[in-house]
């Protein structure tokens, strides 16, 4: 159960309200790497986890902490807003600057929401359900979970970097709230064994039933028969210790695919049956 | 640049044709955690690969061994409907299994494709390519297609243990790929630089930018003021070598936003004004 | 700014596990008349609301409830997949029960998320953010949560009528809190002035620049030239006092359009030009 | 069924066409809240409208004239394009207009549709159909018409007050249709009873099934204990008028939940079994 | 402009509701192949026509008549729910035919339609307007349209085929409209100059401009060297009789791509700079 | 099976870096009409392609070669994205070029992308595959493929006069191919028997099912009597050969549908029973 005080959790303080920025901010609340996804993400993850109830806390409280980082965005956005133009003025080519803030800005912003935020990204494309990752396999949430961490620093980073604005302060709270949670789901990974221990995900299937001869060997095709290219990947104990690694040429061990003919009276053309 | 010989990697034997297990294998087609996706997000991380070519050329061949896994999961598709009835015989009351199994399936898999397979997953919903995760910084690539891997594992198992049919030699083939393909990956961070050189991701930003005060602190909320549920995350060095774990309640540092009134005509109500 | 306890609202019991069940309750999380929706149209109507302080508590505070209403029916639909088998047991045709059940369920549940809830509708199909409504007028977002909770509550009847389980009484109790918040924003329609005070929404555009002659005229079509079928909207005052209803038959004022011809290097054909 | 003379409803003339303006009116094509919305979603509302038949009529009449809006808003965004570059002249940097107006349109209009509208909102979305709210429940389905009015005329007053070019007429007149619209349909509300007959929806549902302590009372968080914020929804008759509103803290009622552990082979970790 | 007086098309006669036919037909409506599609692709194909005007006027009457099938498929649909129950019955296990109807159907036409059609495919995925193909060549879009008749009548006879039902009269009629509409479509290519006048699409674009010694090539790869697979597309004057048909390996033209190191501030990691 | 040598189909060559081409480039990639599109279609139709096994070899060699087309397009969206500015430089107003390019780029392909290609069209709306026709009829394939491919070499023209770059030259290689593969698979269709041996499609449905009075009939709306549009289509031998065209008025044979009234407990209005 959630509970609000409708405050912030660390001041939003924008300087020169900036329609543009705006629009690329949206990235950070709808987009695939945005708040939403991993609020989101880690609350679902948390209704589905079964298994030692700290997990379900864990990710239960990181849930409600990104759902105020959502709050922080979405009142940046609004805010930077602020300086948009409502008309074009005539003709974009007489006031050149009005035309290219309304022509860069995410027009949905103005037309749809009325200067507010949206759970759209940078280019106006709504936020779909299905990036949340919750497999019910807790090893594979945590590694999704530092993959969603990940991307999500690196455009708070690209954010950062490309305003000027006290937006800066604001940028610098959440990159260092990233680093956190990169952190703290790998520490949950070291809580379930670390690598040796959770990989390969599920390490509940019993490794004796798949086609071990493949399960270290890197693939690759040259066209003059060498192996492809190598790496820590092509030799070496495998990283989660239970194999070595060996390279060799990808080759077709079937055949071409034989279907039967299409059935009498299913719609195919009668020179497939 | 692409070559096929249209031949399988390995064989497809269907013994006994089932549709709803069609069904369930489209999730391993079309499914976010399916092969179009892995095959689709290498594909498109190597397009976007800066820096050393070497993961270029890995990315791209695991791609290419992708389309033949997306090829032989299609031709099992096809075999498996091939025991669809076409009708619905007069009336379900009278026939449950084929009412069940028409009911079960996939309707799309008979109505639009003619038994065959689609890129849809296992409820009919098509793959949409905002699942391809391709950053442009090779480390959080490297962590989701970890990620990737995990989930897609998970699933196969699943499917290896829905079944009792041939279908298992194929399943357990691909499982042992998925068990390659985690390992590959998690050799790629090895390459560059493991957990400490590689985290928090992307370690090109200057951390002595963002408010290090949170960079490690874990933030829970607990009614009353106890700390939130401790773990690996709450104390001990950072796994990313780079600070001190800590914990504490989150607070709002921040007042309730202020935004001003709406534009006089931009489609508010005047009462907002 | 949000925090939770991990408790629900109020209490999940289900006797006996039905899968089937999951898939329609997931219709109560993901459709487009769920929780999630309700949850995050009320956080971002929240997050843009300008004007009197109070609309934003209020709409953040009802998101916060609903947070807590997604968690209840994640619980519930978990706990209802606890009954669903892992395999298909060689053939559906010597298992109609097990085959029907998996038939019938939502196979993600199964496959993609282990036997957890996911933010799909009852068919799989993920929740898409676009269905937010929030415009920027407090009246339209009033009006737009009332058509919310409205269909909110037809599909809560619904599932309640659908099972004779200990569910129904969590259902009841959605159901009682979906008449409360229909009642909740109506009343925010009386505090704005109530029907003649907010209509036509939005109330700050000037009436004599719209084309008052046809306002409040009902336009339809009858092929023997008789006037559209007859009804409130057809004559009395109109209902925000502010014209009065008259009918007519719908006829074109314009002529049939006229494009230019296609531009020479533009991608038409030559004929188009 | 349907016909159609090919002439506008009401004639549709651009002065000066404006690629940025057409990319805005858009969004009254395919927004969520643009025509292709109203029209369909009373097409099927009438498909299903089960009760006297005056509402199906009522309906599909308004469908039909929406498909018309449609119609003139597609040669209003033509209309508007046929004043777009087809090529960026050399560099952007040596001429900025043209490379502003390319940069400020729906590329998609031009690459796609050969300068013509298309079925898409301002940033280029396209429509999904899941916006069609058809519930079943005629009055649901009044309220969700009367909000898709609301947000639709907010809309064109937002267009309205964005161009000074001869769309200012057209636009004038959908002001004041969508003013008809929203009073036609609170005019069926009124035939089917009023607020307190229509409310809660559905009304068929006997409410002494429902928990009806909760029905009339607002919920909200207060740290200090206080009660939320007050205002018509805390106090007096409910709008139904079947109850008396009352305001309390939101507590939880139930516990944190607990799910059955892992199934042993079911893809999760060998931790959570 | 549009009209309707209500009236079906062609009669619709259900003698046995089957709510497992509804769903197939669903496909018929919301499918990528369905009445939708044509309706809205002609619409816009008919809005976005320039040049002669007679292809605008065919486009638009047969837009109104899709809109009638939709209307004709939405009242099959609604009659065959009727069957449908609308409880559990307790266990599935005890009464399996009403769990497979339930587990069978498209759930949301219950639960979110109240027994009603949805513009959804039979897998209950919504519409999406972004298959409405307008190209602004008006060859390309006869194409199109040819090609949607063509799957759309393939699907019509899977539905003859799947039903016993009066449903097997309305679908013959469906069935002969979509033999005149692919007839109707080529005829219209017929007149814009057929096979050898309007290919390749578009023909207004200089053929000396493009890289001519590959236009009539036809490109595969053999592993030992022989040609691709041979057919009329190897040899002989081109369909479009601008060329002669000629064979031949695949091979690579160009390098390995080379791009730039990642910029010092742009998110990439360290060792990508 | 796939194969990649990792070098490229033709050279891309950039001369002068322009994101907002970049842009444009990327509706060729992700767009309907791209070669995301083409490539999944091929594929798919070659894994379900049942009859002479000829046309699985055609459709997975031009697979292939697609395959390629993405990669050089991935290439070419990189380099010109090389042109992009990271940072806003304080305000637009200030600097309106790097506003308007940063305005008239795709930000996703910085913000999310880094600087790369992602599968997504010119408006950063991503591919979603219900775009993959594959029908199980391999006469409508071929048509779809026809139709997939001139649009998109009307796509390609439309780029190719988009630029003044040296992308002209790979531009005119890639219109070269579509104008390959519209022979190609009009070459397809003259093997499967031409206009009159492959329609109507399917052509192994009987016609004296379908309703043969209305299958060369061409039905249109004129308000005062007099048949609609006159062109090949209503009159003449049918292009198909199996019958005569006529022309006649659209009008109802059906009368307006009656539905049941709505089950007591199915969530409907009381009124509506």
């Amino acid at each position: 159960m959630f509970y609000t005080d409708g405050k912030l959790q660390y001041p939003v303080r924008v300087e020169k309200a900036n329609p543009l920025f705006a629009r690329a901010l949206q990235q950070a609340i709808g987009g695939i790497e945005g708040e939403i996804r991993v609020a989101m993400q880690y609350f679902f993850q948390a209704c589905g986890a079964r298994g030692d109830p700290k997990f379900r806390d864990l990710l239960m409280n990181t849930a409600a902490e990104e759902l105020g980082h959502i709050e922080m965005l979405a009142t940046a956005v609004a805010l930077n807003l602020e300086g948009a133009p409502l008309s074009l003025k005539e003709q974009v080519a007489n006031d050149p600057i009005s035309g290219a803030v309304l022509g860069g800005m995410n027009l949905k912003n103005l037309l749809s929401a009325g200067l507010s935020a949206m759970p759209v990204d940078s280019d106006g494309v709504p936020f779909d359900m299905s990036h949340i990752y919750a497999s019910g396999n807790i090893a594979a949430d945590m590694v999704a979970n530092v993959a969603a961490e990940s991307t999500g620093r690196a455009l708070a980073v690209r954010l950062y970097e490309m305003t000027d604005d006290g937006m800066k302060d604001m940028l610098s709270y959440l990159i260092a709230r990233d680093t956190m949670h990169q952190n703290q789901w790998l520490a949950a990974i070291e809580e379930l064994g670390g690598g040796q221990g959770v990989f390969p995900i599920p390490n509940s299937f019993p490794q004796d039933q798949e086609q071990q001869e493949f399960s270290y060997a890197f693939l690759g095709f040259q066209q003059d028969g060498s192996d492809p290219v190598a790496g820590r990947w092509s030799q070496g104990t495998s990283i989660d210790g239970k194999g070595s690694f060996k390279a060799g040429s990808i080759m077709p061990m079937g055949e071409k695919p034989q279907l039967a003919p299409a059935k009498p009276r299913g719609g195919a053309q009668k020179e497939q049956m």
